[in-house]
């Protein structure tokens, strides 16, 4: 059982959006044990679209196409499907209904002709119900291989895969497991890690795969495996980690190696702890807590933060003393620790995390350098900062400081 | 000129991180007129990989490579190219030289012989440096095609991008230019807008190419032109938009159209006006503070945001009395608005967002339903807030959430 993905879109071939549609339908498709072997995009083109799909024929079971199916001239998916499929459009009228139905609910003009259209469908199609859009998902079968078309907007594509895409694909197809597991290291490079586990590689068996994430300072390794028996593939992934832990005793740090993102293993620990954080923002603008905020449950261990943007917020809010501002710059280790300590006290929290630092593209408040960052943590016992000095655009400093960030915290709590 | 971007890693293929790297390269292309085709993403799988190549090199002058030129075993691009070029690989000293100055300086742990064979290159390569990291970009030729292999560390490949790859294409190739102009229509439908511009769509040139980007309650409407003469193309797409202004002046805005983000419109109108923003956040969790905080120079329309997670944050610092939060429930109206009109006044601000809601999974500390949110906005004149019901997990409420804001405050600015 293998899948491919195509996702049509003029806007993701000039980089205008990045496509995270792929990457959910991936996820999904795993889960229930199907593979995706290779993910295409490509310009709402006609010619190309169906290449693409005749090509993706010959290599899949299942053909799962993003995109093209809104109501204006530049979408031409439903088109090519025609032609693909030797098909003609016809009106649905389930669709004409519900189509209406949303008109008058919820979008609240008035519907025209165009709007209307999104009930033809190609007379072959299954029609799969867009509970929240016009252009619904269509299942077209030719030969062995199933074609599934979903529109590109990413909530009505993630609501069709959920309650129509997913089940049905379960309920017609026989299909293995996957199982994957992943574990985090800290602190040693990824050729170094390979070193260590050389025999431990050497001696996986043949259906079990490895592969190293590298990512700013950690390393994920992650074990992929395939078979009809999950249980057993379960049991068998999880021998190999437990041969590999002794390995990596020192840089797994006590069972946390399994967290996916370093917000995730902070969080665990604060929560087993009992203890809470808070964030005291300047240039990383917000982006601590927006991530550490994607945890669910994360209340309870998270107070809450501040983004003290402007030089006088941190005056006036943070209360740092305008001396201290004036005496170090507001790019300092000094303010840094005093947003900190401050941060600790106002919201009542265990430990709390500070950055002020420019992050570009020009000089801001003070005369620090793009890129110089400060990182300060107050914990229950005492209060410091590091100084980093990032390279890259604005959106890499930002995205840099979050990460050392999170390893200072997390450093501390191990 | 055409190019294709081939992205290499399972991780992409299993859905565990999104290829944001295509998006980049794209981008990047675009603005020296290359149009890029096909993006296809596949797994670290040696005749893939191969079969790829070959397929690409049928259709593109240019194929881009990431990923799989790390020192472990699951990466095999170098392999994969040797074995396409028929070429071998040899030791280069001054990328060895390189990799042994990185581990020196920076990395600061003992260098292995898995980071030396980093040093190792197919012969027939010309070498780009990666500054940042052990794996260099690899320049490789055959027949009329040039593929251009780099490491998927994203800022790795950002940093080769710039410095390398998109001098080296400028110098080499003679290329057209491309030119895109977005603008952006609010509170009409896709379908009703291209209802209005029907005849002028039909009579827009054959080079021009029109595309609807509908995106939560706005559309941005794209057109795209390729041709040598740079002043000319402009002047053609400027042109016809000129023509179409009047037909959308009551979704426009004044001039605010061309935005490409709507925190964009936003900061540009405030910038204006010389006023000031602030938020105060509960369900959104600081997303609204990090997205505003992407646009450079917004130090000038922004005062700072305060996340307050836990209930008694909300009274501590944004000093709502409990009694409100008592009579009200801490997700409800009364909460936004004191939450907006308080945040205002202490980081005296012109005008104030607030959220208050649930994001799921469960309920938190009241007993609002996942997906209730209430948006307050306090400004110089008034205070009100909006009640929403927003369907979708997490992400998805907090994504709509920091929408519908920005689209609250754009409207009171306009």
């Amino acid at each position: 059982m293998t899948a491919e993905i195509i996702t049509i879109g003029d806007e993701i071939l000039i980089g205008q959006i990045v496509d995270t549609n792929s990457a959910h339908i991936a996820q999904e498709l795993n889960k229930i044990g199907i593979s995706v072997h290779q993910i295409t995009s490509i310009e709402d083109e006609h010619s190309h679209i169906l290449t693409t799909l005749e090509e993706a024929s010959k290599r899949a079971d299942i053909v799962i196409i993003t995109g093209g199916l809104g109501p204006t001239r530049d979408d031409v998916t439903k088109h090519v499907l025609c032609e693909y499929f030797d098909d003609v459009l016809v009106r649905n009228d389930e669709v004409l209904q519900h189509v209406e139905d949303l008109f008058r609910k919820i979008i609240n003009t008035p519907i025209s002709d165009l709007n209307r259209e999104q009930a033809m469908v190609p007379s072959k199609a299954i029609v799969l119900h867009n509970k929240f859009g016009t252009a619904p998902g269509l299942w077209m079968k030719k030969d062995k291989t199933v074609f599934i078309a979903m529109p590109g907007v990413p909530f009505e594509m993630k609501t069709l895969m959920e309650l129509e895409v997913i089940p049905k694909i379960v309920k017609e197809f026989k299909r293995p497991f996957i199982y994957h597991k992943t574990i985090r290291t800290y602190g040693l490079g990824e050729s170094a890690i390979a070193q260590r586990l050389e025999t431990w590689e050497n001696n996986l068996p043949k259906a079990i795969k490895l592969a190293y994430l590298p990512d700013y300072g950690t390393v994920r390794l992650r074990l992929s495996g395939k078979g009809e028996d999950r249980e057993l593939l379960k049991i068998s992934i999880e021998g190999e980690f437990k041969k590999v832990y002794p390995l990596l005793e020192d840089i797994l740090s006590n069972g946390l190696g399994e967290a996916e993102d370093i917000s995730v293993s902070i969080s665990k620990l604060l929560i087993s702890k009992k203890q809470f954080l808070c964030f005291a923002e300047s240039c990383t603008g917000g982006e601590i807590a927006a991530r550490f905020t994607k945890i669910p449950g994360v209340s309870s261990c998270f107070k809450g933060g501040l983004v003290t943007y402007a030089t006088h917020s941190k005056e006036d809010i943070l209360k740092i003393p305008v001396g201290v501002i004036e005496k170090n710059s507001v790019v300092s280790a000094e303010v840094a620790e005093k947003m900190a300590e401050n941060a600790k006290k106002i919201f009542k929290s265990d430990y709390a995390l500070s950055t002020t630092g420019n992050a570009g593209p020009s000089k801001g408040d003070s005369d620090a350098e793009v890129g110089t960052v400060f990182i300060g943590l107050a914990t229950p016992d005492r209060i410091f900062s590091k100084r980093f000095e990032f390279e890259g655009g604005r959106e890499q400093i930002v995205e840099k400081s979050v990460n050392e960030a999170f390893k200072i915290i997390l450093k501390e709590l191990i």
